[in-house]
């Protein structure tokens, strides 16, 4: 039997981390975020500050992506194997949430997946990407559509599907308007 | 003080209407549909199927929106300003739901509203517009891609928005995966 697993793909500043949190402590069910970076980095022998650097995070640019494949796969195909493994393998051990990494697109075949997609409007991410990680020389406006693009740029090309389009998830939720302990609250009475 | 509404766009053979009408019941509010288009009659002197075929039930072709206006405002532009009046009129009265016809956007300065859409696969969308309008020469698929082809093309045309895009919205939520009372509970819930 396939397992139950929560997925949340999230846009940057929209607490979508912390509802994974707060909906795995509910349901006592272990809930994968930095912990998959860790086990990517075990696993490949690449540092953390790289695999986040090439990969979701991408802070290259993010068209790098699209590019030097000229002579074959690159660092980013070869850490997107390895992600796709550990993925596999923490939804074959049993039912959690798992935080970002296209989780939703690698198990969609290998388990029963409830689909979230957190959201929020400029203004509530803004705030809270001060409060949760501080001030930057970089204006939070220009970090959240900088991360935004690329988050975006990497979904695209891995899974082939629209980032945030409404149609590749079973709930989508705006956590500016509804507040993170409601959307915490409904994703865990759809589980 | 604004009234509080919920408006509901949805695609076609989602079920948007019918989670609209039971959380209506639930919430003991009135709920505006057919009702819409019954009003804009009235209004506009034009007959119902008439209305239907050029606002968002446009079934004239989805690009005739986009054009003959080189000698001013047309009629689908006419209804517009119609449609306009008559939801802003509703939503002064009290609480409602709307469905379609672009509440949201028409009263997004208007109304404290919660914004939802509703969606669901194209197998569950088939099965359910066979069921509840019955079978037709075209083929379920065609009829469902036409019409949310031409609801699509409508909403960008009056509202710059894309339509089924997370962040236009509070929730969206797939009816196929999570049944359409479970959607009217959320929904009422979240009220």
């Amino acid at each position: 039997m396939k397992n139950r697993i929560i997925t949340i793909s999230r846009e940057f500043g929209s607490g979508g981390r912390t509802i994974g949190k707060k909906v795995a402590e509910m349901l006592k069910i272990p809930c994968y975020d930095s912990e998959l970076i860790e086990k990517m980095a075990q696993e490949s022998g690449f540092h953390k500050e790289y695999i986040k650097d090439v990969t979701e995070e991408n802070s290259g640019g993010f068209l790098s992506i699209l590019s030097s494949r000229a002579f074959g796969p690159n660092n980013e195909d070869y850490l997107w194997k390895i992600q796709c493994k550990i993925i596999t393998e923490i939804a074959e051990k049993g039912p959690c949430v798992i935080v970002g990494r296209c989780a939703d697109y690698i198990l969609r075949d290998k388990a029963d997946c409830l689909r979230v997609f957190i959201h929020a409007d400029m203004s509530s991410r803004c705030e809270r990407i001060v409060n949760v990680y501080g001030e930057r020389d970089e204006a939070p406006e220009t970090r959240i559509k900088n991360k935004d693009k690329r988050r975006a740029a990497y979904h695209r090309f891995y899974t082939n599907m629209k980032w945030g389009h409404a149609q590749n998830y079973d709930i989508t939720l705006n956590s500016g308007t509804l507040g993170i302990d409601k959307c915490a609250e409904i994703v865990k009475n759809l589980y």
